[in-house]
């Protein structure tokens, strides 16, 4: 996605060789031009996939997803993190590592908005090491519905979430994917195939 | 708000004289046509206000400020909640009292994104006994920046945060205010003042 690209090459920050910072648009202030582009862009992706729920995971996902959801006209539900849950009484859970922080955390939904007749289209702002996104397919797969797909604003190509979803089968629509960070310059990942091409 | 109070009514669940559950369209899962109709209204409430910044606090906040700041054409930040704060650097920070948790947290937000040059407009989805609201009033005055005012989805007028900042001189624009929960039933308050009259 052009804008995006733009935007991150613009205002992104390469803070070291797997951290790239953009909280003046994505993850802490937001563009919502940008965002509203970026939910279009999902729901022309997914379209035809008859999704009746976006589901993503507070907070920095929550943009994205009400966009995409507003265009695909289905509902928005988002998943909430815990250290620890002690009430979990009607909730769907599931247990998730960051790396970041070194520790688990649980993320939840109620069972009222994921069920059996839902397909559901899975939206996050970052792709990692694809751990948020496995849980979020958990409580997918424990509400017994359907994963139509996995709508992405920024995959890291170099961290293997990509593959690991990919590998199981699952559509993943990464609207930007960073091949590397390296010498404080993003590359993006058709740069470097482009890159291949020429050689 | 004629929408959102019809949803309200026929999708809020009374809980007790003191809490109404909303979370099927408002803050866990979210009905985007209707955040969408949110983030006019308080667009067209404010419009004359020269707003140059949305301010809003994660997680349920996020869906109605970004519609809200898509719609006045200015970035949204979210502030963030942590129980405390252990990195500050280039943070504006606040501590908020919870009622419902009985404890504090810190809310903060970057300074690179709050300056003396912007209009702030404070967007949240509940206002109780305002104390979130205040916390994002503080970081706005921290940042030397202006308040343009305070919009939020559904306030609970039997609890004082209203009054509190229509005190100071606050533009406060709720689109729906509840006057009592007592019952089961929801009573806005225009009916509450209309029974006055005809009393």
């Amino acid at each position: 996605m052009k804008l995006l690209k733009e935007k991150m090459l613009k205002e992104g920050i390469v803070l070291s060789d797997s951290v790239l910072k953009v909280d003046s648009f994505l993850n802490h202030q937001m563009d919502p031009q940008l965002i509203n582009e970026i939910g279009r862009e999902f729901a022309n992706r997914f379209e035809s996939e008859s999704i009746t729920k976006v589901l993503t995971i507070e907070s920095s996902g929550i943009g994205p997803g009400i966009l995409a959801a507003m265009y695909l006209q289905v509902p928005l539900v988002f998943a909430r993190k815990r250290k620890s849950l002690t009430l979990t009484d009607n909730l769907l859970t599931s247990s998730v590592y960051s790396f970041t922080k070194q520790e688990n955390y649980e993320i939840s939904v109620s069972n009222r908005f994921l069920s059996s007749q839902d397909k559901v289209l899975i939206i996050d702002d970052f792709l990692a090491n694809g751990q948020a996104a496995l849980g979020l397919i958990d409580l997918i797969q424990k509400a017994g519905s359907d994963l139509a797909g996995v709508g992405i604003v920024i995959e890291k190509g170099f961290q293997d979430g990509g593959k690991v979803l990919r590998e199981r089968g699952i559509r993943v629509e990464s609207l930007a994917i960073i091949h590397s960070l390296k010498e404080g310059n993003i590359q993006f990942a058709e740069q470097a195939m482009e890159g291949a091409i020429h050689e």
